[in-house]
C-alpha cells in the first residue's frame, strides 16, 4: 500500500524542511555582514516560492539566475523547486550572445540577475527582442559586495519580490508529483562543443546529495566554503548537501587565495570544493595571503587528478584532498578513488599512481565501466585496454533538455557514454586517459594527452600545461604542448623537450612547445579545441 | 527520459554488488574460525540465489529463516532478495505454536532452520500438517558453534543447497521490477498483542540504510558486532548498512558480556547495537568478563532511553551511546536525539533531560509529529500536551502482510500511528511518554509509566523496573511497580515508596511494589500485558 504515510517523492526540499527544525537556530549562511539561521533560510525560501507563484510561476516553468556564489543564488536552489519550477543557473562568465542562446533554449519566465551582470543580461534581452522571443521578467539582485552598484533599475529587486508574499501564511510548498520531475537545468562546460543543457531530477538531486555526504564522510554541521561555483552542477549538488547536514554556507563572490584563507580562518571552514585551478591558487598563495587554519579542511576536487606535488604540499598545509571524477551529466562526482588503508604503506610514487586513478562508483551510482563503444563489451581489466568510460544509475541526468536525439545518443546501449577514454584495472578501479576527442593518434599509437601533461607539469618551472595533437603529414598527429611558466621561472623549448624525453617514450614527446596563457572555459577548464586550432595554424618548422 | 542508464530501482542488492568491487578483499564477515571477503560473500549470495531459483523460488515467494545471528542468516539478507523473494526471519525464542502461527500467515516455500531449533521447527510442521497446510521445504543449517549438533537430518543442508548451483555462471540476479516491491517481512515485538507481520520494501530498506549510516555518522569500513538481533527489523537494517559501508560483520550466536568484550578486543569492533538489556549487560559486566577496548565503540540503542547513570558509566568505559527511537513499522530507528553542541555546557541533569528525549526524524524520514489521534491536529509544542506520536516518510513500512484492514487503520489520516503517547517540545524534539495502552489514568490524571520507572531505576539497589496500572475502585487505576534488585542489594517496599514520594507528585507514586523477575518478550522488552494481569490479581491489602 502506497500512501502519504509511507511514500513521499524524494526531493532536496525535505532537507531544508528538516534543517528548519533540527538546526533551526544554527547559522545556515554567512556572507560579509549578512547571516541567516536555518529557520530564517527556510522561511525566506518559502516566501520567495510564494512570491514566484503569485507572479504566475507554475509546475515545470523555468526560472533562470545569472549571479555568482551569493546568498540569493543559494536560496533559489530551494525557492524555485518549492514553487514547482526548474532552476537554471547561468555562468557569469558568459557573454550576452551565449546568455541569449541559452535563454532561447530554456525559455525562463523569470530571470534573477546580479547587478554586476545586468549589462550582460540586457545585451542578451536585446538579442532576444530582435528575434521576437518573449523576454523573461527580470528580478535584480543588488549586492553591496559587488564591484558594480546601481542604485536604480527598472527591474523589481530581490527583496521587493520577497516582500510581495508578506503575510501569506497560507502558501503550501509545491512538491514534485513524481520524484523524477526536473529540479534544475545545468550546462556542460563546453570543452568540446557549445554547452549542453542537462536536466536534473528531484530524485537524482536527493540521492546524489546523500552520496556526496557519504563520499566525503562528511559529518553533520559542516562549514562549507563556496569556492566551487554553484553554476557547476549546482555546486556538485552541495547547495543541497549543506542543507541536508545542517551546515553553514560561507559565500564568496570572487574566489581569491586571500578570500579562501580569510574565510577558513574567520568561519572555521571544514569543507570546500574546487577545480584544480583552486588547488593551484591555494598551493601558490603568497605569505601575505595565507592565514593559519583553525582545523583541517576537506577539499573535494574534480577534473584532472591533482599532481602529487600539489597533493603533498596541500596536505602539509592542512588541506585533505579527495579526488572525484564525474561530468555535468552525472550531477558532478560519479566516481571516487576510494582509498584502501594498506596503500598507506606503499612508497610515495606508487601511492601517487593509485591516487591518480578515478576509482570506483560512489554509493548512489549503480555502475561505472570501460567499454568498447561499438560492441558495448567491457574491455579487459588490465589497466591497459582503452575504452569509453560509461555510467549507469540514479545519479545520471534525466537527459538533455528538449533534445530527445542527443539524449538517446548519450544513453545508447543502456549506459551513459561520457566521451572519456579510460582503462579498467584488475581491482575494479577506472582511470581516465583522455577525452575521446583529445586522444592523439601519432604513428598509429594512442597518446594520452593527460599523461604527457602530467610529465610537463612535474617540471619545477611549469605553472600549467596542456597538450593537443598537431597535424603531421608523416605521423598523422604529433603532441604539441602549450604551457605557462611560474612567475620568476624560466625554461626553454629545448629544456622541456629534453625533460620529456627522459620520462616518456619517443612518440609521446611533444614535437612543438608553445609558451602562453591557456584559454579557459567559464568553469576553469582549458579550452583544448581553441588550442587545437592554434596548433594547426603553427607553421611546420622542420 | 527514464531508461536503464538513469533509473535503477533502489535496492540493498546494489550495496553488496558495489562492495564486491570496492572492498573485494576486505573481511565481510567473521564468526569463530570462519571468515569471508566481500567478493566471497557476494559470490556465495549469488550462488545461493541461483540455487533458490532452481528450487522453484520466484518473485514474491516467501523464504523463512529460524536462526540466530550467524553467517547464514546474514547471507540470506541478500540471497533471498537476489532470487526475487521475500525474507522472513523468525525469532528463535518462539515456540512451535508461535512458529506455526507465523508460517500459516506468511506461507514460505522454503525455510532455513539452524540445527539448534530443528525441534521447534518440526513441532511447528506437525501443527501445520494437522491443519493440512503445505509445509515449506526445510534447509538445515548445521553450526559447529551451536550447542546442539546433529550429524544427520533428512533435510538438505545449507552448504549442499549452495553446491546445487555449482557451475551456474549464467545466473542473472533478480532485481525488483518496482523498488516498492517487498524485500522482507518483520514481526513486531508483541508487547501489546501477538506479533504483527510488517512488510519492508527494497526502497525503504535502501533509504533507511543510508539514513542509518548518516544518523550515526558511520565511516566506511566499520567493524560491526551483531549484538542486536537480525530478526529485529533486519538488525535495524544493519544487515544492509554493513554491506553499504564495506564493513566487517562480527557474528555472535549468543550475546553475553564476555562475548561482547572478547569480540571488541579481538576484532576491533567500532559499532554495535542493542536494546537497553545489552547496555545493562555491558555496564554490569564482571571484572573477569571485561577486556580493554582497542578503541571507542559507537552503540546504537533503542527502546527506553538509557538512564543517565548507565550512560555515564558506559561512556567512561569507552562506549558512545546514540539513543534512537522507532518501531518495527519504521524499519527500526525513526528519530534520533540529535545533539546540539551548546548542550555540552549544561549541567549533568539538564543534559540527561535533553538526552532522554526521542528527538527529531533522521534524514530519510519525512516527518514526525505528536497529534490528537481523533482530530489529527498537532498538539501544542510545549513539552506538556500529550498526543500520539506519528510518522510519515519513505522509511515507514509498506503495510501489514496480507492485512489491508490493519494497514488502513495504522495509516488512517495519512500518518503512521505508533500507538505511543508523547509530547512535542518548542524546539521540535519529541519525547515519548508511554505506549498508549500503558498510560495509567489515576484519579483523572495521566501517569506516564516510563517517568515513574525512571525514578525507581535511579534507586541504587534497583536492576530493572516496570510500572503498570492496577485497578482501583476509587481512583480507577493506581501505579503498581514490579522490580528486580541488583545482586547483593536489598530494599523494602516502604523504602521504594518513600524514595518515589521524594521525587514524584503524589498521584504518580506506586501504591504497590512487587519484587520479582520481569517477564520479557523475545526481543527483550518487558511484557507489560503480563504484568497488568498480575497487578489485577493482587489482592487489595488496604
Amino acid at each position: 500500500m502506497k500512501c502519504s504515510a509511507n511514500y513521499v517523492p524524494l526531493t532536496p526540499i525535505s532537507f531544508l524542511e528538516r534543517s528548519a527544525i533540527v538546526y533551526r537556530d544554527r547559522t545556515s549562511l554567512v556572507y560579509g555582514d549578512v547571516s541567516f539561521t536555518w529557520k530564517q533560510t527556510h522561511e525566506r525560501c518559502r516566501r520567495l516560492a510564494s512570491a514566484l507563484c503569485r507572479r504566475g510561476i507554475s509546475r515545470g516553468d523555468v526560472v533562470a539566475c545569472l549571479a555568482p556564489n551569493i546568498p540569493e543564488t543559494y536560496e533559489l536552489h530551494f525557492a524555485v523547486p518549492m514553487a514547482g519550477a526548474i532552476l537554471s543557473i547561468l555562468n557569469t562568465h558568459y557573454d550576452s550572445a551565449m546568455v541569449a542562446a541559452l535563454l532561447t533554449r530554456s525559455r525562463p519566465k523569470i530571470m534573477f540577475v546580479d547587478h554586476e551582470f545586468l549589462d550582460v543580461a540586457k545585451g542578451a534581452f536585446k538579442i532576444l527582442s530582435e528575434k521576437a522571443i518573449p523576454l523573461p521578467c527580470l528580478i535584480s539582485i543588488p549586492d553591496p559586495h559587488g564591484s558594480v552598484s546601481r542604485a536604480t533599475t527598472a527591474a523589481t529587486a530581490y527583496d521587493s519580490l520577497l516582500a510581495e508574499s508578506d503575510g501569506d501564511d497560507e502558501f503550501v510548498v509545491v512538491r514534485p508529483d513524481d520524484e523524477c520531475d526536473p529540479i534544475s537545468l545545468c550546462y556542460t562546460s563546453g570543452t568540446t562543443s557549445t554547452p549542453k543543457c542537462v536536466v536534473y531530477s528531484h530524485r537524482g538531486a536527493y540521492l546524489n546529495s546523500l552520496s556526496s555526504i557519504l563520499l566525503t564522510e562528511m559529518k553533520t554541521m559542516p562549514v562549507y566554503l563556496w569556492t566551487a561555483p554553484m553554476v557547476h552542477c549546482n555546486g556538485w549538488c552541495h547547495a543541497w548537501v549543506v542543507a541536508a547536514q545542517g551546515g553553514t554556507n560561507v559565500c564568496l563572490r570572487n574566489v581569491t587565495a586571500k578570500g579562501i584563507f580569510d574565510s577558513v580562518a574567520n568561519h572555521g571552514v571544514t569543507h570546500m570544493g574546487g577545480a584544480p585551478t583552486i588547488l593551484n591558487m591555494i598551493s601558490n598563495a603568497s605569505a601575505s595571503e595565507r592565514r593559519p587554519l583553525p582545523g583541517r579542511v576537506a577539499v573535494l576536487t574534480g577534473g584532472a587528478p591533482p599532481h602529487p606535488r600539489v597533493l603533498s604540499e596541500m596536505e602539509e598545509q592542512g588541506f585533505d584532498i579527495t579526488h572525484a571524477y564525474g561530468l555535468t551529466e552525472t550531477y558532478g562526482p560519479g566516481t571516487i578513488c576510494a582509498w584502501q588503508p594498506e596503500w598507506d604503506a606503499l612508497p610515495l610514487e606508487a601511492r601517487a599512481k593509485l591516487r591518480a586513478r578515478q576509482g570506483v562508483q560512489h554509493l548512489g551510482m549503480e555502475g561505472v565501466d570501460v567499454k568498447d563503444p561499438v560492441s558495448m563489451q567491457s574491455v579487459a581489466r588490465d589497466g591497459k585496454a582503452l575504452g569509453e568510460v560509461m555510467f549507469r544509475g540514479n545519479t545520471v541526468m534525466s537527459g538533455y533538455y528538449n533534445d530527445a536525439k542527443a539524449t538517446e545518443e548519450a544513453f545508447r546501449g543502456g549506459w551513459f557514454r561520457t566521451g572519456d577514454w579510460g582503462v579498467m584495472y584488475p581491482d575494479g578501479y577506472v582511470e581516465v586517459k583522455d577525452r575521446s576527442i583529445d586522444i592523439i593518434v601519432s604513428g598509429g599509437e594512442n597518446v594520452s594527452t593527460i599523461e604527457v601533461e602530467a610529465v610537463i607539469f612535474s617540471h619545477p618551472a611549469v605553472f600549467e600545461a596542456a597538450v593537443v595533437g598537431r597535424p603531421d603529414e608523416r605521423l598523422g598527429e604529433t603532441p604539441c604542448a602549450f604551457l605557462k611558466l611560474k612567475e620568476g621561472h624560466a625554461a626553454t623549448e629545448e629544456e622541456i623537450v629534453a625533460y620529456c624525453q627522459e620520462r616518456l617514450p619517443r612518440y609521446k614527446v611533444p614535437q612543438t612547445v608553445v609558451f602562453e596563457d591557456l584559454p579557459k572555459t567559464s568553469t576553469g577548464k582549458t579550452q583544448k579545441y581553441a588550442l587545437r586550432a592554434k596548433a594547426k595554424a603553427i607553421k611546420d618548422l622542420a
